[in-house]
């Protein structure tokens, strides 16, 4: 979805995240994270965690920015793209990774099963919070659309089908998400991208 | 420690965190988000959230970089950040929240104790696995000093404190905090920053 709002084209390469293949060498390797998507420059720096690849792709291709086009646009997004992660996505996704998403993850990082509900209870508190804030504003980062609503939307998006849904008593949140899911972007990479942010095997 | 590594000193106004003053308006007009610190510019916008307050501050004062001197450098840095932050940092401050720090923190966000226990587990596995990584390098980024060795050195840090004391079996670690507690940023600013980025209230 970045990439597409970039109007970027990479060649890619796939790896059987289902299988495994990016949790054992050569991929480990490369990126001993473990996770998905990782980006190989031309020298064979690799370049792994999502935020840290938009960052890239943004000061190698700064329009349209997505990121931000001065230092205080670029330094409101990354605060928000905290908020958004720390109190709301990562307790999204670890929610399911230690509930539904257990059977896949469970030999592949130490699981909480114990901490689920809670961590999807914080996960709407957030979103209970953000809805406020929303108001009146068309994207996360006010009027600005930024990588933060693509993290958003991908993360609400995959994390409604396999047990958290939205609140549709947020009015907000909900009609920031179809403003979102409108966009050509969405629409053309939606699922893979959101499959793969999910997951992130 | 960012400040003084960087050279840059800037007016500063105390907030009584003990008492909940950044729960609260005025500042929580200011950072809904309500945590500590944040960074207020001359025109008013106000940067919360300490990582996007230290890449504003590496924009308008380049050097010494403590992101990066390129975007190759930056992404590096911002990779280990998220890796390091989200594997281990965050683990390391929510175990405390949730089980020494419970008294203070269950006004202020919900708390989720039967967590406590596997969150700081999953700091241990994060320690582990960065301590083979570490091997042969300075510093958690290879060979430069950055944001990142400052975010896990007060970490580490403050939780040693509380509860949570490095494994002496992580060698690597060990002698790489001993490399960090030596410069003089850490002499001069260690205990009120530490204990600040560890509350963050």
């Amino acid at each position: 979805m970045f990439l597409t709002e970039k109007g970027i084209s990479l060649p890619s390469e796939e790896l059987d995240l289902m299988g495994g293949e990016n949790r054992r060498p050569p991929y480990t390797d490369k990126n001993p994270g473990g996770q998905m998507p990782a980006l190989e420059l031309e020298d064979g720096t690799v370049i792994a965690e999502t935020v840290a690849i938009f960052e890239y792709l943004e000061e190698k291709n700064p329009s349209p920015a997505l990121v931000g086009s001065n230092a205080e646009e670029r330094a409101e997004t990354r605060m928000w793209q905290r908020r958004i992660e720390l109190g709301i996505t990562e307790n999204l996704y670890n929610g399911f990774r230690y509930s539904q998403g257990i059977e896949i993850f469970k030999d592949r990082m130490r699981c909480l099963p114990e901490a689920a509900d809670g961590l999807k209870a914080k996960a709407q508190d957030g979103l209970e919070w953000l809805d406020k804030l929303l108001e009146g504003h068309d994207f996360v980062v006010g009027d600005r659309f930024t990588m933060v609503d693509i993290i958003l939307f991908c993360a609400t998006d995959f994390i409604a089908g396999v047990g958290q849904p939205l609140n549709p008593e947020h009015k907000n949140i909900t009609a920031w998400k179809e403003r979102i899911a409108a966009r050509p972007s969405a629409t053309s990479s939606l699922h893979p991208g959101a499959a793969e942010v999910g997951m992130q095997g």
